[in-house]
């Protein structure tokens, strides 16, 4: 049987090798990290070492990570309306989200459902900067939270412009960082953020483990969501995922070192397979395709093919994809992305996800594209049979 | 140099063989478990098969058992006001919780602080069930959170006798059995408990992984901490930590296998240890040992030694000892639960555990009663003089 052909790097990338000798290293590290004894000090400067490498991912001061099991957790701890700017101690009068955030920003964290306002994008799948001015008009205290790159189309946000936008008016920007970082720049600064979100799995780290960035020390997190020890400088409570973290910190240092050869090489191959798709089948519309996207994701649809029959056609195949986010547990439901697009219901239920890696070769994209020719094909004639029969019962009704 | 002796197995334990051993297989994993292909399916089932050992140690069902990521995060997720009974949708009106909680648990979880009691323990730690049976008078819907076993003491609570007094008033019972799991036996259903939380590197799992278990499905966990994706059936969003996951569920099934020779071998090594401490120090105080406790926990002091330099002179000696909980980064603060014991804060600042694990041989206990020889020794003559230099600078200013 030939390799399986990973694809779905956007729903969770390879480990790195480096991050796994990291996470083997840190495992027979016995201490707990807020022991005083040596075998604490040791886990201890596991974390801390870590903690520089993925500060230094962002452009941050070590000082001001804090380490989370995930980056739903520290999108959860960021979205809470005691998030406080030094020398003016008010809550947040109201958070403002764009129309297809992740569903952990969408859940709104600590914020009561109408406090939350939506942005909406346009049809490119870009925030819209004229509502975005709108919306903080009559807030003096904002939050807002948008991603830097959207999970589903791979479609770059206009953070840097937003971060004005939201300064402006006295606000605060949070940008879930967590399918850009690693792919695209995501200096802290450069883009503007007062909070940033990271993952350690989409970057190559295992799955687990996460973290929060503050641009600087004057943002306080008033709030913590999980309250105890004193762990994370009282931010975050709990014993720490100590090989995990390690593991985080590894893969932190070699996607910064690698960054921009593995986006060139990715980009590469997904202009090819966005080229070679489009003369298989010219009807193809590849989605967020006019505007900017991270070198390694391609969403599209073919009307009349279903997601989720092309997923497990490929899976048959041996490949791995996606119909665009897997954080639903298998539940398949119309992207709200694509909704917030415009983007019409039946064309929106065909969507399929590739997601390229570092490891991803001209192969494996070749591998993809064997296979749509075959599964498309057999699948447009399925579609019109299935319509057909589906009329009949209809009718027989 | 002499091999380290660890003897701080209630901060951490060390990982077991078959916990590194699932974590190693997993690792290479590649899928995101809320993915429906292959990838995805193959993480997914090493959860779910973590999922049936965490349960079974404590005699739950798989469906009942939540993974978040720490003891810590289980508790936070228990202690809400919205933990509803089926068919009776009323948030809980008052938490109490023994004055001896972790402090996960005295944080209070989403409980506003006026609507949290505290119950007093006995001058061997043991919560007051009388206090217990006066404080739920006046309350119709209480939710009580009591640990099974002290961290710092070992010393078992009257969990089963509570969780009685709990529902006569109509209450939940939520047991942190953190420290208990592994070392006495932790069947929900026998101690009553409607709550469980458990935690993997207590265990001999990962730091990083933990859970909350529920002792039926009619309990329902109305408001969860972490919102997002619809992991762990909604109750905790976030992609899971895969692999710690997998090597929890390797440490529950391998501990569940050996708890009753473990705690054997354990409690006849405490026993031991105590026994040449009163020997070699008769004015030794050992906190709670008029009450049931872990077969592997001991906290004594000696009036007149600081716990700190007891420490630090036993870290040098290659013996890895604690002041009590590890969980407040370092900082030596008086105990709370020797405090709620009635132990004055001068013996109380002298308090040093010694907690054992399945590792420790008697000749660990001797290497430390050698130590001790000495160092109780060295402390008792330096104590006496640094007295003495206190009073002549107390004199000089």
């Amino acid at each position: 049987m030939a390799e399986r052909v990973y694809l779905d790097w956007n729903a969770t990338a390879l480990m790195r090798p480096q991050a796994a000798a990291a996470l083997q290293a840190a495992l027979p590290l016995a201490g707990n990290p807020s022991s005083v004894h040596a075998e604490g000090r040791a886990a201890r400067h596991a974390i801390e070492h870590a903690r520089e490498e993925v500060a230094a991912l962002v452009g941050a001061r070590a000082g001001d990570v804090v380490f989370t099991s995930s980056g739903t957790e520290a999108n959860a701890l960021a979205l809470s309306p005691a998030i406080e700017i030094s020398g003016e101690e008010r809550p947040r009068d109201r958070l403002l989200i764009s129309a297809i955030e992740h569903p952990s920003v969408r859940a709104g964290g600590r914020f009561p459902r109408d406090m939350i306002g939506e942005i909406a994008v346009d049809g490119d799948g870009r925030v819209s900067l004229a509502v975005l001015a709108d919306a903080v008009v009559g807030t003096s205290r904002p939050l807002v939270s948008l991603m830097l790159a959207n999970n589903e189309t791979g479609v770059i946000q206009p953070v840097v412009e937003a971060a004005q936008i939201v300064h402006a008016a006295g606000g605060l920007l949070h940008v879930d960082a967590v399918q850009a970082a690693g792919r695209v720049p995501c200096d802290i600064a450069a883009l503007g953020a007062d909070l940033l979100t990271v993952s350690a799995h989409k970057i190559g780290g295992p799955k687990g483990t996460g973290a929060l960035v503050r641009a600087r020390e004057g943002i306080h997190l008033a709030d913590p969501l999980i309250r105890g020890g004193g762990q994370e400088r009282g931010l975050r409570a709990g014993t720490e995922n100590v090989a995990g973290i390690a593991a985080f910190g590894a893969a932190a240092a070699t996607v910064r070192q690698r960054r921009a050869d593995e986006a060139s090489h990715m980009l590469a191959l997904r202009d090819l397979l966005e080229r070679e798709l489009r003369a298989i089948s010219p009807q193809v519309v590849v989605f967020g395709s006019a505007a900017e996207r991270l070198p390694n994701t391609t969403l599209f649809a073919l009307e009349g093919i279903k997601a989720e029959t092309v997923i497990i056609a490929f899976d048959l195949e041996g490949i791995a994809l996606s119909s665009g986010a897997a954080c639903s547990s298998g539940k398949v439901q119309p992207s709200h992305v694509l909704a917030a697009m415009g983007v019409s219901p039946p064309l929106a239920r065909g969507a399929v996800r590739l997601s390229l890696g570092w490891t991803t070769t001209e192969a494996d994209i070749e591998r993809f594209l064997a296979a749509w020719r075959k599964v498309s094909s057999a699948l447009s004639k399925g579609c019109s049979e299935s319509k057909g029969a589906k009329d009949e019962r209809g009718m027989a009704a």
